[in-house]
């Protein structure tokens, strides 16, 4: 097996699966209780925290565990929003913040707050001026991630955070992808990071806000981790994580170099290897083990169950891998190819031989998915409107539209449009990305009857 | 070492540490992926969700897991009373719930919400016709824990089950202490446990909500335990916590049976090698493997330090002993004795000679602490106000305010009054519960200029 998806969560690492042994002895015990067993718990709870905070570059008492990644967000935002709901409820995220991020964003709007999101270039980053016109007197908070989970662009954390900081306004930094590999760079009011995905166990995250940021715990709070994150303690858990992410510290430098050669190997070869695919995200601003292409004219679903069958484990997001059948907001404000989306993110310790079977195992992989589909389902009705050819694919799911759009194109005379009836989300942005991988102008999209039609001029012959 | 706080916390069962383990290597991934890795992933959860559905009582599509009991009960008591906001804002405790569902109660009182407590008796239970009493039209929740953590009391759930099912008021019972035990009886709506409290890791709780009770998640949610626990599963730790509950109710008929005996023995030993001790809690409805005593003339803190010098980890509801420098609030709603608190819990497979050495331990360390602080610090100043006798103990904390007050009895006309002036919480509770060991008149409470002037009557010669 090849398990290429460290990004959605990582193996445990040896020094992790140890901690988390010798601990369940230890650290059982009530941390708060004055008898042995609770000092012994309450010592090794200390010692995690100040590991973990020499990590993420705070002091202990900035820095609390929380029971996951996804908590410390949530907390982190209704914290911070709380604290300083007097300057305002204005929130600021990016277009490509983790669900966790926009989820808390959501949840602010629900309940009357306001949110702008500040939209990405095609690498997946924030434009620092972007973000700087988004900060308002009302803003409350802005969130901004260190790296992106999906295509693994690095954000201009440093830049943004110089932006909030003359705007007097306190920035959120989801660190949960990068923290691995280094601390954030300075700046940073609030961050957030996930166990699970540095090789710790699930059940643990952090959460660390500078002395002086207003902060306010919402709903219901204990005695707990500075009554910033309510429940009994997971000690072993704990002790685990900041033993992992001392040990991923450790090997960081070594690794990330490492990591870069094989996914920029990737990065390369896959484009000679497969035809019509789109490698996105920032080729250089990155996280080193993690690369993201898209792949023309094939099923996401297929294409992932296909690599499965060959022992690859990737993740995608496609929007036929989703439950919700939309594309990944991150490849959506990215404005690139969605469909046979493929993330290939590598664990530490990933073997060279992996990745080169990997670049053999992929060509053929896709060769055959496209010509499964190729030859899938009858063809989808086509019909002369005025001068426009109609093609008919509605109640057809991605990426049966494009695939479709790519079989008449050249019955349309040059100058000539084809209309491209559809109701599936992730023809909004696969069409358009077809358009520019094959030099046709996309018009752009109409109302129709039924879902929406997508009008594409013929250029090329 | 004899720990004897299970109740805190209980120390890892063995068949909890053989599944973690093995779940460390087979359920680090996500389950919600498709790939070989997350597909185990998945077969871990809903296993481990089936076995705690059954140990439950409820179908396993009513279960989730959360990160700890504290995180089930506070998501449980926003959900329910989101679900029924149309019905109305009106929330019932029992005034001995965990803090958790009274931090919950609290934080429901700031949002505008109204929170009826219902007192207990003396024995730690609440009346069901009080209870019921408490239902109004516009109750959207009632909570009644299961049994009590501090005193092990069992609370009459079926009966109070039965009035809010006539009120058509959902029920939700905190069952932390009892699940280890058995099933909670029939009749609860919404249910938590929490896996530290019978042997499972830490970082583990779990939220039943039965099908068709009205339950709208509070706060971000993600699509994680049916949007109803955000963040990433804990899968080593669920499946750890599913199996020792296995465990320990395999175990529960012998060893209830056996622990019950041995704090039998405890509860009737202590008063008769121990003078001056109230054991408190119902003698009977209780949990079996818990009991609680205060003793009168010492310091909580003093006594747990030098226990714990002996090897005993008990815990205690002394307000010397906690961090508000308030008795505990169960104690309080009792109306008993709060100075001097030991609870003792015992894990599963105590020896009966830990029991015993504590018998042999418990009388000369209380007699140890009671000299020392009987001859510790000047007597506080005595003076005559009119007929009463007057002791001043501003300023000095329990049982010092006790201790004076016994000091002075003596010197006080049978007929007589005596006031003692204190600033400390714990003499509220104390001094009545000191006249009533005593066979004293407990007169009542006046305001002072500084504290509060506590009114006792010599009767007893």
């Amino acid at each position: 097996m090849s398990y290429f998806d460290a990004a959605s969560s990582a193996p445990l690492h040896p020094v992790a699966r140890q901690a988390l042994q010798a601990s369940l002895d230890e650290g059982w015990a009530d941390p708060a209780r004055l008898y042995r067993e609770g000092r012994r718990a309450r010592l090794l709870l200390d010692a995690a925290r100040e590991a973990a905070a020499e990590a993420v570059g705070c002091r202990p008492d900035e820095l609390v565990f929380t029971s996951s990644g996804t908590r410390a967000v949530h907390a982190a935002t209704a914290g911070a929003l709380a604290g300083r709901r007097r300057v305002g409820r204005h929130l600021i995220v990016s277009a490509v913040e983790h669900s966790s991020v926009l989820h808390s964003a959501q949840a602010h709007l629900a309940d009357g707050g306001t949110v702008s999101e500040v939209p990405v270039l095609r690498s997946g980053a924030v434009s620092p001026a972007a973000y700087a016109e988004a900060l308002r007197p009302d803003t409350a908070l802005a969130c901004l991630q260190s790296a992106n989970h999906e295509v693994g662009t690095e954000q201009p954390v440093a830049a943004v955070a110089d932006a909030c900081r003359a705007a007097g306004v306190p920035l959120l930094v989801d660190a949960a992808q990068s923290l691995p590999w280094g601390p954030v760079q300075a700046g940073w009011s609030l961050l957030t990071g996930s166990a699970h995905k540095w090789g710790g166990p699930a059940g643990v995250g952090l959460l660390a806000v500078r002395k002086g940021v207003r902060y306010a715990p919402q709903g219901p709070t204990d005695e707990r981790e500075s009554g910033r994150a309510p429940g009994f303690e997971n000690i072993p858990g704990i002790v685990a994580a900041a033993a992992a992410l001392r040990a991923v510290r450790a090997q960081a430098a070594a690794e990330s170099a490492r990591l870069r050669e094989l996914t920029d190997l990737i990065r390369a070869r896959v484009p000679e290897l497969v035809p019509d695919v789109q490698v996105v995200g920032d080729p250089v601003h990155r996280l080193p083990h993690l690369l993201t292409f898209s792949c023309l004219h094939v099923d996401g679903e297929t294409l992932l169950h296909e690599l499965d069958r060959a022992d690859f484990s990737v993740s995608s997001g496609s929007s036929c891998t989703s439950s919700t059948l939309t594309p990944s907001h991150v490849l959506k404000a990215m404005g690139v190819l969605s469909e046979g989306n493929v993330r290939v993110s590598l664990p530490l310790g990933t073997p060279a031989e992996e990745v080169d079977r990997f670049l053999e195992v992929l060509p053929r992989t896709v060769a055959a998915v496209r010509e499964k589909l190729g030859s899938a389902g009858p063809a989808s009705p086509v019909s002369v409107l005025g001068d426009d050819l109609v093609v008919d694919t509605l109640g057809r799911r991605c990426p049966i539209p494009v695939i479709e759009l790519a079989k008449v194109i050249d019955d349309v005379p040059v100058g000539g449009t084809v209309r491209v009836l559809s109701d599936d989300e992730a023809a909004r942005l696969d069409i358009p990305a077809w358009c520019e991988m094959r030099g046709q102008e996309y018009v752009g999209e109409e109302p129709a009857d039924r879902g929406t039609a997508y009008v594409v001029r013929r250029l090329a012959p």
